[in-house]
């Protein structure tokens, strides 16, 4: 099968790099508008050539967008208008705003909204590695306005990836999302800031990172591109998580400020039912 | 060299395994109210014979504290009023208040404050292993006012460990304690609480949690025992730093409610910076 990549990045890339080595993809035709992105993809050998939008979604069979969501909602249109038989998907992770603005476009049906849950904090074509979606969870949304064929085929790549396959529709899915997953990386990302303004002392940072900050502010090193729109397009409800967040860290903040450890430890019992689940 | 462990979970337990390991100490006597917790420690293996506090002091070389920082305040005076001309240190991650409270004590000398920078979620007699405090960072504080050579032993046996050793005044420490690492306690705490609020699915916390979650999470895994009081204990500290985290949280809440992408962007960008150090 012949599989044009729109966006040679992380994910894109990494995609690229198992399509190929599975063999469900015997060419990969990779489509990126930063050129030492492109050339970086070619040099290091997950796509086969470079080539316009255009005669790349033509020559190909599948087609996936591997690009930040704000682009995705100009470029996915554009898509569209220029298949005939293909079947088109992507990986961002909102769906919503994406899903509305293809609504009612003639070839709706040859595309299936995914969200494959997976990543590092590393981004760029030299981020791209084998293996990383492998038991990762793909959420695939609103499949009842795609094509059963293009579906099962959609199901097939993310399989081939060792992916668990989850569906839910797309709004459902941008709530949950907020709140398992977009919060998390506010939060990571506020305490790299945190730490960055309070500690002038870079060698204490390193030292005391031991203590576990190195865990929680992994995901601070994630790309500005690809997240900023990410909070904007889901922003109804990574607000209502974002202010239960910060509701409970007043609560913290309160219970510190009264010396009450027993609510303090109340708190943190209730913290670690995260337990049942992770 | 007889070593006496008082507190028997991860902390104690860890260390124990690898001083007798690495024969830094031939015979090690644990000590632990919790009658489960030393039971299991000598079943495991990691303590020689469990004993109580008076002769468990009086028959050791070297005494580590491994409590939490609200039982070491009460404990560490009663300890240093057992010694003769042995040394006594503790594994503590708040160091001002314990200091305070031993400033006169005739033994003062003796007591060398550590804080071995290391750690997992688990804790317990069942959670210690070998090697948790290799590569990793030992503070030693207000080391001017301990004696020479008992600060020498207690150098030994965070290098038997394999850890960084680095030296600091107590205040300090507590300030940078809180800013690099009880600060990414909280945060990780209030998000699970906050996602065990908002998402009553347990599935979908499963399923999405490969997008980052897992990681900023893991600490909200810690033991509320040993959490709490460092939490009162270190007061002004953490409440500062506190403030400052909630600040950065309130501007990525306006610049989502602002459709700012750009300063989303800008806010993203300045958190990367935390790869220079991580």
């Amino acid at each position: 099968m012949v599989v044009t990549i729109i966006g040679l990045g992380l994910m894109g890339g990494s995609m690229a790099i198992d399509l190929k080595k599975r063999d469900f993809a015997h060419q990969i035709i990779g489509v990126d508008k930063d050129k030492i992105n492109g050339n970086a993809a070619l040099n290091i050998g997950f796509v086969d050539e470079l080539c316009d939008l255009e005669s790349a979604v033509k020559r190909a069979e599948l087609i996936v967008l591997a690009i930040p969501v704000d682009a995705a909602i100009k470029v996915l249109p554009q898509v569209l208008d220029l298949i005939d038989t293909q079947v088109v998907t992507d990986m961002c992770s909102t769906k919503g705003s994406l899903l509305d603005i293809v609504t009612d476009h003639p070839k709706r049906k040859q595309y299936v909204a995914a969200h494959p849950m997976a990543g590092t904090e590393f981004s760029g074509p030299w981020a791209a590695i084998s293996g990383l979606f492998d038991g990762k969870a793909s959420i695939l949304c609103d499949t009842e306005n795609s094509d059963i064929r293009a579906v099962a085929k959609i199901r097939r790549l993310f399989e081939e990836l060792n992916m668990r396959i989850t569906f839910m529709n797309s709004k459902d899915h941008d709530v949950h999302a907020a709140y398992v997953s977009h919060i998390s990386h506010i939060s990571s990302f506020a305490l790299a800031l945190t730490v960055l303004e309070k500690e002038k002392n870079e060698k204490h940072i390193f030292n005391l990172a031991s203590g576990g900050f190195g865990s929680t502010v992994r995901l601070a090193k994630s790309s500005a591109d690809m997240w900023s729109p990410i909070f904007t397009q889901n922003k109804e409800n990574v607000l209502t998580v974002l202010d239960t967040y910060i509701e409970k860290l007043n609560e913290f903040r309160s219970h510190i400020q009264d010396d009450d450890t027993e609510k303090l430890a109340d708190l943190i019992k209730e913290s670690n039912k995260i337990k049942r689940v992770l």
